[in-house]
Parts: structure tokens; C-alpha cells; sequence
């Protein structure tokens, strides 16, 4: 019940999200100044999160808020929401799912406090939202599901969230398929089951595991040195006019999401220069570190697409094919979850391709380290 | 390495086993007076495990072989192989996946003990053997590997043993596939996605979960009742006779493995009786408490398979997809194993009822109590 409940709202809320992020997308296309308002979105959302008193909060607080029970405050709600359209809107580079998971959670958990929910249950609810909204914005139930309930503790499954979780991801995919968003989805051709072709995806997985690690390590580095401006104000509008150089130099590919641009990779087979994912991976870096909102999960998709479709041809693998794999692979890599990683893959491309998915995230997880991009996250037993 | 070599070995073996149970499984079809020597058979079982001393053994200790690293004798590995074979040969009802994963998980630790592996590495080599096995059987890669980690503890993904038994399982396969195994794969048509769908899915989920606990109480029932009997010989025969005697009343169609019936429910849509399954728990029940062997998987199919197939009209469900998610769930009830189920699903009968499938799974989980098939298996966090 509550878990059907939670997912209607994540499902309305998560459409309206995508919508906005679309929009403003879509807008920037048309109107390419708006990147110089970029540092000013960043001062207007500091001042936001300094008004709802939610500065600092991210990804991390929510797995704190599951292993902890720690309360997540619902202003937390509109300052993602805004901060990430406003990222979006201005061309700052960043995802939407960080912003799904703080979305979902912070709905999940304040549901359950209005429904009066014990302590543990309260956990599961903010599973459950966070599953939902994942859900709601990639159409991908089952991945989100699997994913909300492993991404807190790396060898621990919360079996008891699984069922609130799920129904709570498909009640939301349905809402918003219903107003109109559509699932993420890729056609890809998947090559024969050969033993090279195994060997192949294996190398790809493992150079995937690089690229994650770092990915993490830029992350936090860039995480780390931007603190050293202290007055958070100045901190974003630093970053902002960062990313403007950048954008100067390098062109309009990395800012926003880049959803077409992996669009591109994976079917077009094509993807800029051979080190576009470096330039994501500086652009994102930049972008959050400076105090803009939004996710990691889809810049890594972007950088996974475009690395692997860089380094396919050399692999001997179908490039497009090759875009799918390192998505998957280097998803699994900065997040620490094969399985949801594999079943994230099937959801996107299909299952034909499930062993060679499962096996490049595999070796991706099992060789990336445990550095991933949330450090709430907890690692419980050795990797290899 | 190790993980490739047990891999091969298992894929060796398993394809024999497969081929060895096919064999009988024919030669019984065009000689059915060899019900007749199950009595014999029986006997003959018996004493060859005691002269093996490998009598008692099972699933599982395997699981302890994991949990507390309990030494497996290598005479398992033949005493099971010709213990099931002979069991299919006369007719007993059993699977094969038990013994697959007794065969696997003493390959897999008698090999890591030749590499002189240490302590923990043993155990993931135990692990590694299981789902080689499993995978050679079914030709299900994926399924086997988070099955093989996921069903000793419920609620600990043994992360660690991920990539090593992914590995094993991709080489059984291949070898298994290069061999002549044809990986078992169902033709099923999966409804369009819709809220009445789910909504009656998640219904014969529930109705699954009953059957589960059926399931599990009647083969732990039927031990109990037939330890009564303490001479084994006596015990064996008796069960031999038990089995004869049900089938004169009830017919062939529930000695042995029965895939033929678990093919036509799906994809004929018929099953004899509605209360097939009743007898199938029966029939195997009986055979297996006797001390005949086997494993409890595929009759977990053929229960779930031919319950589907017998209440989807009642619930408005197409029969053959009814007769897929009854499998399903029904496995994923008596194993209390979710993720993995649904994953068999998906290589089992395809991506496309994915969603179905993960709810009924799911709950059939929560609501199938704590007493699983394997009563080694521990579960770590409360289901609600």
C-alpha cells in the first residue's frame, strides 16, 4: 500500500523531472547563452540550498539515511529538483539519477513518517522511493529495484526491501509511461556466442575497471580541491566559468546529460574524438565539484558509451555493440553493482547480449577498487 | 585459471551426466517393465553408498562444504552420478540439480584442494563447481552463477566468489553446448504489459508461494515419516515399492524427471490433471525421502509448471505464460533465491515477461515462509 503509494508520487514527480530536464535540454539547444548564466544558476542554487538549510546533502546522505535512519529533510526535495533543471538549463555537465536518488529517497522517507512507519520500515520506504524514481526516469524496473537495494552495502541483498521496492519501481514506470515519458531503450546488434568474442568483452571489461577507477578518483580530486575555496558562493561561480572555458574549448558535447550523444555511440556507432570521455569525466568533475546538481550515473553512461565505442575497433569488437558493453561495465565499475548493472544492461539493449554484459560487469566490479563514487556506501567483504 | 579448469571438468561431467540421464530416461519410455527393478535399484544405491561412505551426504552439505568449509569426499561424485541415473533409469521421481550441485561443489573443492587453494578460495571453488554444473545442465549461465551465491546465505551476495563462478559457469556451458547439450529454452508468448496483467500475476505469485510451502513440507514431512524405517535397505526398498504402487494407480507421468511435461505445459498448454503437481510433490517426496537421488529442482518446475498451467484459467492468464511464471516462482518459493529466478526466467523463456516474472518471484519469496528446501541455508534478515 504505502509502496504502491510512493511510487504513484515518485512516478508524477519523476515524469515532471524528466519533462523539466527535457525541456530546459532542449531549450539550451536553441538558445545556446544561456551557458553563460551558468554562473549565475550556480549562485542562485547555493543560495537555494543555503535557504532551505539542505547545503552539503547528497547521494551519501541518503545510503546514510538507510544505514543510519538518518532524517532526510523534504526542502531537500524542490533544492534538487531546481538545482538540477537550473544545472541542466545552463550546460553545466551532470546526470539526473543522483538527483533521482535524493528525489526518491527524500519522497520515500517523508511518506513514510506521514504514514507513521517504524524505524526499519522508514528504510524501506526511502529504498523504495529511490528505486521508484530511478524507475520512472529510465524505464528500467527492474535495474532500479536491484540497484536501490544493493548500491547501500556492497555484499549485503535487503531482501525485505525487495518486494516494496519492486512494486514501487513498476507502479512509478507505469505513471510514467502513462504521461508519456518513454524507457530508455538502445537497439544494439549483439555478435555471436564465440569464445573470442568472450575474450574480447573480458578485455573491454577490464580496461572498463580502469576507466571507473578513474572516474572515482577524478570525482573526489576535483571534490576535494574545489573546497579549498572556502566561501561556497565563489566556489560555484569559479566552476561556473570553468565550465564556460571548457565549453569555449571543447564544444557543447559534454555540457547537460549528453543522452544523445551515448544515443550516437551505441547506435550510430560514432562517437567525436577518441577521448570524449576524458573530456566528460573533466567536464562532470568540474560541474559538481563547483556545487551543481544533478548525478553521476549518466555521465558515466556517456563515458562508458564513448569509450567503448573508442576503443572497440582497436578490441576487434562491433563498435555499437562495444558502446553497450562499457556503458554497463563502467556503470558497474564507479557503482559497485553487477547485478544490477547486468539486469540494467538486459532492460536497455535486451537479453541477447546478457552473458557478455554480465561478464564485462563482473570483471569490471571485481577489479575497480573500493573506491566508488559514493563513499556512504559500505564494501563488506574483499573483492578478489 | 582454476575457475577455467573447473569449468571444463564440470562441463565434461555434466555433459555426460545429461546425456546418461537422457539415455535412461529413453530406455525407460521403450522398456517400462525397469519400474520394476526401482526396489532393486534402490538397494543397490544404498550399498553403494555405504561402501563409498558416502551415505547421508546431500545438498545440504554442501552448503556447510561453503559455510564451515566441511571437507566433501571425492567417492560423492560418483555415488551421486550413477545414484541418479539409476533412480531415472527405474522410474524414481527426482531431478538432476541436486546431484549437479553436489557433483559441482565436489569437483569444484576436490580441484581447488589439488591447486592447494587456501581456505577461502576453496569455498569460492566450491561455489565456482555449483553453478559449472548448473550451468552445463541447463545451459543457463547466468542463473546458475547468482544462484550458486545467492542460495547459501539469503540476504549475502558472496561478491567475491562473482566473477570466478561466472567464469566456470560460461566454460561448462560452452563445453557443454560444443558437445551437444541443448540448453533448455521455452517458446512462450508474454502478454502485453498492463495493470489486470500484473495484478493477476501478482496473484498466482502468492498462490505459488503456498504451493512452495507445500513443497517444502511435504518433502521435509516425508523424511521425517520415512526415517521411521531405520535399516536403509528396508527403507530404500519399501520407497521402491511406494513409488511402484503410485504409479499402477496414478501412471507414468510423474516417474522420473518429467521435462517433457513441463515442455507441454507451457508450450502445449495442456496438463493432464489440475491436481498434477499434487502428485508430482508426492511422487517425489516419497522417492526422495526413501533415499533414491536426485534433486528437487526439476520437480520444483514440473509443480510450478503444471500449477500454472492448471489456474491460469481461473485467474485469466494465458495458460503457457501461467505455466512459465508458475515455474518461476515455485523454484524461487522453495529455494528462496529471487534475483537468481528471475534470471532463470530470463534465459529460460526470454527478456520479455522480465517484469512478470521479478513479481511473481518476489512474491513468492516474502510470502513463502522461512523453511526452504535446504535447511543448511541460512536466512539472514526477516522476509517482512
Amino acid at each position: 500500500m504505502a509502496a504502491s503509494a510512493i511510487g504513484v508520487v515518485c512516478g508524477l514527480i519523476g515524469t515532471m523531472f524528466h519533462f523539466g530536464v527535457h525541456e530546459v535540454t532542449a531549450f539550451r539547444g536553441t538558445h545556446p547563452w544561456v551557458l553563460y548564466l551558468l554562473p549565475l544558476a550556480g549562485f542562485v542554487i547555493v543560495s537555494f540550498y543555503k535557504l532551505t538549510e539542505t547545503d552539503g546533502l547528497g547521494t551519501d546522505d541518503i545510503i546514510d539515511a538507510v544505514h543510519e535512519g538518518k532524517r532526510l529533510p523534504i526542502l531537500l526535495l524542490p533544492a534538487i529538483f531546481f538545482g538540477t533543471v537550473l544545472t541542466h538549463l545552463c550546460g553545466g555537465s551532470a546526470g539526473r539519477e543522483g538527483a533521482a536518488l535524493q528525489m526518491g529517497g527524500t519522497i520515500g522517507q517523508c511518506m513514510g513518517r506521514t504514514f507513521r512507519l517504524d524505524d526499519r520500515d522508514l528504510r524501506v520506504a526511502t529504498l523504495a522511493g529511490m528505486a521508484a524514481f530511478f524507475s520512472a526516469l529510465f524505464g528500467t524496473p527492474l535495474a532500479a529495484t536491484v540497484f536501490a537495494i544493493m548500491v547501500i552495502s556492497i555484499g549485503v541483498l535487503y531482501h525485505v526491501a525487495l518486494y516494496p521496492s519492486l512494486l514501487a519501481a513498476l507502479v512509478a514506470y507505469g505513471v510514467s509511461v502513462r504521461l508519456g515519458v518513454e524507457p530508455t531503450r538502445f537497439t544494439v546488434a549483439v555478435p555471436d556466442q564465440s569464445v573470442g568474442m568472450f575474450v574480447r568483452v573480458a578485455a573491454l571489461g577490464v580496461l572498463c575497471a580502469l576507466v571507473s577507477i578513474l572516474f572515482c578518483k577524478l570525482m573526489h580530486g576535483a571534490g576535494h580541491l574545489m573546497k579549498r575555496i572556502k566561501n561556497p558562493w565563489l566556489r560555484v561561480i569559479c566552476g561556473g566559468f570553468a565550465v564556460i572555458a571548457l565549453t569555449w574549448i571543447f564544444g557543447t558535447d559534454y555540457n547537460g546529460a549528453g543522452m544523445d550523444i551515448v544515443t550516437r555511440a551505441i547506435e550510430q556507432e560514432t562517437v567525436a574524438v577518441p577521448w570524449a570521455f576524458l573530456l566528460k569525466l573533466v567536464f562532470t568533475a568540474v560541474t559538481l565539484a563547483a556545487g551543481f546538481k544533478g548525478g553521476e550515473v549518466v555521465p558515466s553512461f556517456f563515458v562508458g558509451a564513448t569509450f567503448g565505442c573508442a576503443v572497440s575497433p582497436l578490441l576487434g569488437l562491433p563498435v555499437g555493440f562495444g558502446a553497450a558493453v562499457g556503458l554497463a561495465a563502467v556503470f558497474c565499475g564507479v557503482t559497485n553493482c553487477p547485478v544490477a548493472s547486468t539486469l540494467l544492461a538486459v532492460e536497455l539493449f535486451g537479453a541477447e547480449g546478457m552473458l557478455y554484459f554480465a561478464l564485462a560487469c563482473c570483471l569490471s566490479y571485481m577489479l575497480s577498487g573500493y573506491q566508488g563514487l559514493y563513499s556512504s556506501q559500505t564494501i563488506l567483504y574483499s573483492k578478489l
